[in-house]
């Protein structure tokens, strides 16, 4: 079976761009003396994941406790769920850890640490747990100078409820960066910000047993993790339109597109409709701040995998695509009956793979290789 | 089980609301002697359809092939497929109308039209066909003043691979409108369009069955349907912060809403982060464009489920929601503690519900009253 005999809309995955973009990364993290615990929430994926460790298994970041599950029946023991914990979770977390998952938890405020530990000691269990650092002002984590991180690492570090881990970091400022200097520079910034605090609980006599930062632009050009155990990254897996934008991967890097049929020609309006929309492609925009706006995705040919003229998915309802030149050029039609298909690129891979429930994995000659699922939900 | 007690983020439906906007579209469709043939690619759900008809059954319309099959599995036989069909998916409807589903489909071009007969004939079977016309630039379609109209009319009420049905048209400009006066506007041109063609196939001794047309904003506002047989319409079953921006609806109405924890206090940035992000809430901005604003959707409290201040989540990661006080006021934190709830709008109902599995129906106590699964995918 071939990709273009595929139901459409649906997840189409080049196998060799994949394992190109993981093998990238898995080089430039070893040279760099750091462990990359995959964050798998791009990908959501058992399958995509193994092909990221030698053995098939390794460490892992999810988002949501549901991936946690999903990857622990899947294989997966080491799992950090890398958005700040709540009491409301701690039960599904628990329950996790009595199967014999080791969940690593963050969070970043001392009545949540006191609460999780008091949890722990009632029932007799010890929560393994990072402190979210805010390196950059992007999104939650406490300021590395902040006295509530000695505080709560102190909390941690001495109560049955808990053990205390470490530091974790996110440079999500890092994707609105401009050019690579930007990034480096981020990268550097990301990585101080929780070595700092490591370095500041040593003072105390408490050694942090991980050190973790990442994001798909500063793990790719991060030069000196010097203090830094763990690389977080996910996006690089597939990379997408907008890590091309930032300069973190070539257009041609990017693994992961929808494939679509042109169901309608509006010849009066040089517009081909395809039946790819918002829900297929995501209503994601985040090209739209950038350098070169992507709107909806960039409309590639299925055979060659090639950027088609300059056709653009212009608008999205929420199953038509809308296909525009952008240069205000007469589109061919000839050349794309109604029933061809095109590839589009996505703007941001995480969102565009969340209304799908599989990848179909294809080879060098267009063969589907594999159909695997993924996780969604909470 | 109270609301209060679920995992967040999740979808909960106030089943009040959701009821009164549903017999409000109802009524409005029978005074104007019309039949209401409800899209169901909003809720996704067969139960919610369900209450939509006095026995539990009647006509719908879908967006994808696997919502047709889902709906016949779950009872509904009359199926309008509401996108141009494509000769690809053609198996696969054949399947549905041999397992019994009255499938109706549409199309705008006359070689798929041959396409179809062609296939009909060869396979001893008669697909039931509207031909879309395109009354507002919107989207897909033939102008009505396209000859072609009347060519492909008459090719599928000459062959016996297909049973010319009539005409359909959706008001998709209506979304653009900026008050009630140009909505109502759009309602005539929408069903002047359809009703047009259907005379000249009169003309022509080709009698149309059924007369199409709707988009919830020119249903809730059209006033004279002479002429029509049916009105589809979807997102009115919820309704969201666009339609209340058109004037469709009050805030009040809108009975779909994520519930989500508060999972940390940015007090030095005036922010709240909540674990509802664009996977949650999806990454639609429609009302950007619109005279007000929502974001990625405005802020209630779970109890009273009213608008909290001036609180709106004002930029969404994948499963961080990141909340700030949209005249700039200082936030009340000591309000929101960490774990506690809010509920929060959706700005397009059928896109924010994309990524969740089922709806979380509550009654006037806050009580669960039903867990309903929504289908999703292709």
């Amino acid at each position: 079976m071939r990709i273009d005999s595929l139901n459409t809309p649906c997840l189409i995955v080049d196998k060799v761009k994949l394992l190109n973009n993981i093998t990238r990364m898995r080089n430039h993290t070893a040279s760099l003396g750091a462990r990359l615990r995959p964050h798998v929430k791009t990908t959501k994926s058992v399958e995509i994941a193994k092909l990221l460790f030698d053995d098939g298994i390794g460490p892992i970041t999810v988002s949501t406790l549901k991936e946690a599950e999903f990857f622990f029946k899947g294989g997966f023991r080491d799992i950090l769920y890398a958005v700040s914990i709540v009491p409301s979770k701690y039960r599904r977390v628990h329950d996790l850890m009595q199967a014999g998952a080791e969940i690593k938890l963050i969070l970043d405020d001392i009545m949540v640490a006191q609460s999780i530990i008091d949890y722990g000691i009632q029932h007799q269990v010890r929560f393994d747990i990072l402190i979210e650092i805010d390196s950059d002002g992007h999104r939650a984590g406490i300021r590395p100078e902040d006295p509530s991180v000695m505080a709560i690492t102190r909390l941690l570090h001495e109560s049955p409820g808990a053990n205390f881990l470490g530091y974790i970091t996110h440079a999500g400022e890092s994707y609105n960066c401009t050019n690579i200097k930007a990034i480096k520079k981020h990268a550097i910034q990301e990585r101080d910000a929780v070595v700092k605090c490591a370095e500041a609980a040593q003072k105390l006599g408490i050694t942090s047993e991980i050190v973790s930062m990442g994001s798909t632009p500063t793990a790719t050009f991060s030069e000196d993790l010097t203090g830094i155990d763990e690389l977080r990254a996910g996006v690089f897996t597939f990379q997408d339109l907008f890590q091309a934008n930032l300069g973190v991967c070539q257009i041609g890097d990017i693994a992961l597109s929808v494939l679509t049929t042109v169901i309608s020609h509006k010849k009066d309006q040089n517009r081909i409709i395809i039946d790819a929309g918002g829900m297929a492609l995501s209503k994601d925009r985040g090209t739209a701040g950038q350098k070169n706006d992507r709107k909806f995705g960039l409309v590639c040919t299925v055979e060659s995998g090639e950027i088609i003229d300059d056709l653009i998915v212009e608008s999205a309802n929420q199953e038509h695509g809308i296909i525009t030149s952008l240069s205000g050029r007469d589109v061919d039609f000839s050349r794309y009956p109604i029933g061809s298909l095109f590839s589009i690129l996505p703007n941001h891979a995480c969102m565009t793979a969340a209304a799908h429930d599989e990848y179909h994995i294809y080879g060098e000659e267009k063969e589907i290789l594999h159909i695997w699922p993924r996780c969604h939900g909470w």
